[in-house]
């Protein structure tokens, strides 16, 4: 027993995911991060590695995935913090090196890309997860277990949404990096709004009620002169095992923050979750009042009272829910470590790839002019 | 200057919204229900019209209207509390004699009785008004003035959500005389949940907005066996100038009770209701909190603060807002009987049509595999 | 079975109260109001009955209390809206002749005149109602029942308060009417706020936890320079039956309009309820989730659900709380028309006359450094 | 520049405050936490410092202080997270071989302790940081600035609460270790709840007004049958300047998690906030819709900006709040490291002591009948 090394890869000065990962893998004390590839720009590498007190920085992913695994101090596991066109090659230099990657969402820039990573690590036997960090959340966890456990009946319907309004204003052409990215097809890949959070909200949906979407009926758009990929979605769903809904995401939604809400309605009873107030979940039992959930409580689920770390009314946020998704992960990565089999309770490369599918489909049904198409798995 | 005098066609024991109307009508002090074909049994009728003190009562609403229009103490207008397939008939019946009518929703039982009262309310005197109450309400009125004042800026995005759970069993049936008739096509014409409710979602959205929806995209279901019309629909929307949405409207919501919503998004502001905490308006300008306006306030506009009885903090609910629309009407009822031209700040057969449209064309898109299509004007 | 007649003291134009009697006595069509001394000036008294269509219009209670007793078709009972100071004498008045009397809150100016009409009533036939109307509530009135039903255990702390700031300014010397009579300690009595509002908070608290104020340990104070009357009040109790608690009241507590709250906690649950959004009660059992009770729904009470006029999710109001106070008392009206043996579910004389003596002994606490004083029965 | 070094006393298994301070210690990566003695029980030292993988542990915080200090790579600060009656002594123990402390709330066991320790601080050189945790919270943080700018305008009233439920029962005779030291006089001092959650309310409330508070009159209880502590208090407050309020918390408010909530009422604004949702700040401007601040935005002062990580509708909570006092007071050894001069921006030793003498004057108080007592600084 010791703490594991972590490595990471992009996170450099200016990128905001980079220090939620690397608090994300640190909270419990069980991993420190402690080599990276934080930029491509030898002076931005190198001072964002003096920052975290790294004690090995490099300016290449390739030669840290080389580097590190022909170290035997050497990292147990990569981040991959780049933007999306990076995702598939990082992850595939570390992978093919039997290092495992937790790797940001989407999956990849393409759906060819993503079916390649799935071989990849069906190939291997280094573990792979996708931080859909909202799944970490402890109220989302009791949800998944309350229709898994038949709470809520049927599924029937369901309305999930991803509201944010900070790309509004154009300002992929006013300076902002975030921005620049997110609305470039070749570093996103071919959806914008849809791919960046659309992509959350379609896995928290699957996550929670178990079900895929089946098909998707899209309607997108760009609210936002010459922006070259959509910034709102609005999409009809079919579920597996009948149910319909709506996904609608935004990121010109005036006013909107980060308002990530689902809400699934089956024949027993209805669930409701907002992530920016996590710790609380609404359950509809019929013909009962409402009953309000907290984060916490012994009367919760085993695995929900598991996501937590402080007493029910402290509350806990985004930062924490990210940091579940990675303690999932570390104890995957010290089982196989162990020599035992790995759980994967986290989301991972089938379900990226399905993510990657979702936005294809979504784009090319607003194409077709909001035509249902479906979101198989190439097997089926 | 006296009272107004008011009959009531329908709304005998075992109608609820029958008292709603009379409350509706009465609570300004400016009108007095006095008249009545509360129901077609003749002891329904008697008793209904003993507890309701009026001082006439019929068992037909032909003869009502034969005979209050020949009585110079007749009434002065009309209170149409029928199910939806007598809404046309009762008022062709008493605005052919020049009774004013005020009508609860939806308009008609199909678009081309719409047409008929149409055509029927321009070629006469008397005046229709159609009771989608949510407009009455102080916060949609000031919705409605700050998209008018341009608060909001070009408008891009909505959301409109009506959700309710009191037809998720086979309530028609197990002897409900409300679901009977609603589930029923003969009665209620081809939409269900879509025109029971889905049509105040729609007027309340076009009232704010101050757009038409422009077409529609439709997945309707029931999803209840044996359910003859459809209890749920999620519907993407096109609005005139630009604005895309979605409309979703359920019956089998489990936990909702009456689940209006409405989000308004353009380029400058976005804003945001709710029906069942109808005193607080939450207003969105862009780079700025949230401002949480509520009814009463002197900071209000006119029309808001002139829908409020009451000062600040003592809430008003549906009942209030109903007055209000009554209030509208009877103050066109006194200037027609002055020789003024009415104002008509109330929904009508015009809007009352489109909403007729608005479920013919969400009922048929449904049907082609959600096509979108138009919900247009005939003359356009 | 008729309509009850009812006639009204005060009230005339810019009267906010007036208004809202009228409508609460008439709102369930039981009754009309017919007859007015709604303001001491000729030309007001004139006018505002001509607004409300009254059929008899005085300028004197004492001609008004004359005339309808020697009336066969006078009126069945009087609303008495005046300003503090004439509640006594204008009560007395129709007492004394046996007309009911439904009477605004505080009881009257003083403790003395309190017990004087307490004699009166507890002599006569005549009933006798304080509008206390935030007990007309249906979430109250579930409240009530649930304390009652033992679903609380013992009572062990309670926290009441009833904050606005429509008194901030010096309003009294800017000529408006409402605040000028309830600064002046001849026509509000001794106590400001704690008299205007804190009676309803300790009203609201007595009624749903069925125990009385034991003792009150104050500190008022008058935060606008120039009041002679107190504009915030905090205050410590104890409660029959071992119960502690707090009872803020405040008229200068900016921000607020009329944030009546109040928090019941017992050995095996707790409720808390707020004015402001009235159609929720949160139910707090031990070790359990909160569950969010909603009026109009079956699992409540007989006595909750008979408060409301809607099905659950259509808001209702201050309005229907406060006509659901008439409703009460004129179904008493109507038993001793017919002989029986009035009910008295609502407020009356010696709520009120506690309630003036809880005002008294606030005041006198506070002068008394914050010294603990009990607020008893005299004959206890 | 290297990462700090810090030591903990206190937090072995089964405290639940130990690991909190870690991960507030170590969240942004400038603090490692190397060494500790985190319990008596050499066994559950050994154990509690192996699962955090400490370089050092001890079994003695007065070994484990002069070993500290004799090593050139010692600690450059200790964490002290035991119960009440050692704070003083290892406090002590540290600070007077010139390490810096930072320290859980209350300061110490008694009065005459805090003098003791005030006089150590103030003659050393080491610093000293007191973990009132909850003015860590962006938004608290933000109410203060806003308060230093006069936004407020004059403070009149104040509302602050710190209620739970845990301690409803009797569990300090059930065998749960949190509950019986609090509940014992020995380990607690003279405060039970009032010590234990009143000091915090109080320190807030003086955090965001920067009034102290100037006097209390208290009402204590012991709900609990057999209970040697106060479980629930009723406070009324006087503040330096002229404002009055309430202080209310309790451990027996039965369905209360951990509710702190302060509202402050000035002449210009009001100001809300609730712990259990910090991202919000509610701002009540005279005359105005309340505004909803939220943690994250530009339109922030400087001040709380500073202290989230994460952008708009990501929600932090508790931990990142006690991040925040870690960062302040660490950023503060850096600066004496480097011969600066300290910023002290966090709770010290004066608002400590402060605190006691709050609790002293409380149990005084509501000995002596709830008579007004003062909390006066030595000095005055």
């Amino acid at each position: 027993m010791r703490r594991l090394r972590a490595g990471i890869v992009g996170g450099g000065h200016g990128a905001f995911i980079g220090a939620v990962h690397r608090i994300a893998a640190e909270l419990d004390g069980q991993a420190r991060v402690v080599a990276g590839a934080m930029s491509s720009h030898p002076d931005i590498a190198r001072e964002s590695a003096a920052d975290w007190f790294l004690e090995r920085s490099y300016t290449s992913y390739e030669d840290m995935a080389a580097a590190e695994a022909a170290d035997e101090d050497g990292i147990d596991f990569v981040i991959v913090a780049t933007p999306n066109d990076l995702h598939c090659p990082v992850a595939r230099s570390f992978l093919t090196r039997g290092i495992h990657v937790i790797c940001d969402k989407p999956l990849a820039l393409t759906v060819s890309e993503g079916e390649e990573l799935l071989r990849i690590v069906q190939a291997g036997s280094a573990l792979f997860a996708l931080t859909h960090a909202y799944t970490g959340y402890p109220a989302v966890r009791q949800a998944r277990e309350m229709v898994r456990g038949g709470q809520l009946g049927e599924i029937r319907k369901v309305m999930v949404e991803y509201t944010q309004d900070w790309l509004m204003e154009p300002l992929e052409r006013r300076g902002n990096k975030q921005a620049a990215w997110r609305t470039d097809p070749a570093r996103a890949g071919v959806g914008g709004c849809v791919g960046d959070i659309g992509t959350h909200a379609a896995n928290l949906l699957e996550f929670v009620t178990g079900r895929h979407i089946e098909a998707v009926c899209a309607d997108l758009s760009s609210f936002v002169a010459g922006r070259r990929l959509d910034d709102d979605a609005n999409i009809l769903l079919r579920l597996e095992g009948g149910a319909k809904g709506t996904l609608v995401c935004s990121q010109i939604a005036c006013g909107e923050e980060n308002r990530l809400s689902l809400r699934v309605y089956g024949s027993e009873a209805g669930l409701e979750w907002h992530q920016e107030e996590p710790n609380t979940l609404l359950y509809k039992p019929a013909r009962s009042p409402w009953a309000r959930l907290r984060t916490g409580h012994g009367y919760l689920s085993p695995a929900a009272q598991a996501a937590t770390r402080v007493p029910p009314g402290h509350p806990e946020g985004y930062l924490e829910a990210f940091a579940n998704l990675y303690r999932d992960f570390m104890q995957d990565v010290r089982r196989v470590a162990l020599g035992q089999p790995p759980v994967r309770d986290y989301p991972g490369v089938e379900d990226g790839l399905r993510g990657l599918r979702f936005v294809a489909q979504a784009v090319a049904s607003s194409q077709a002019g909001s035509a249902w198409l479906p979101v198989q798995d190439r097997q089926q």
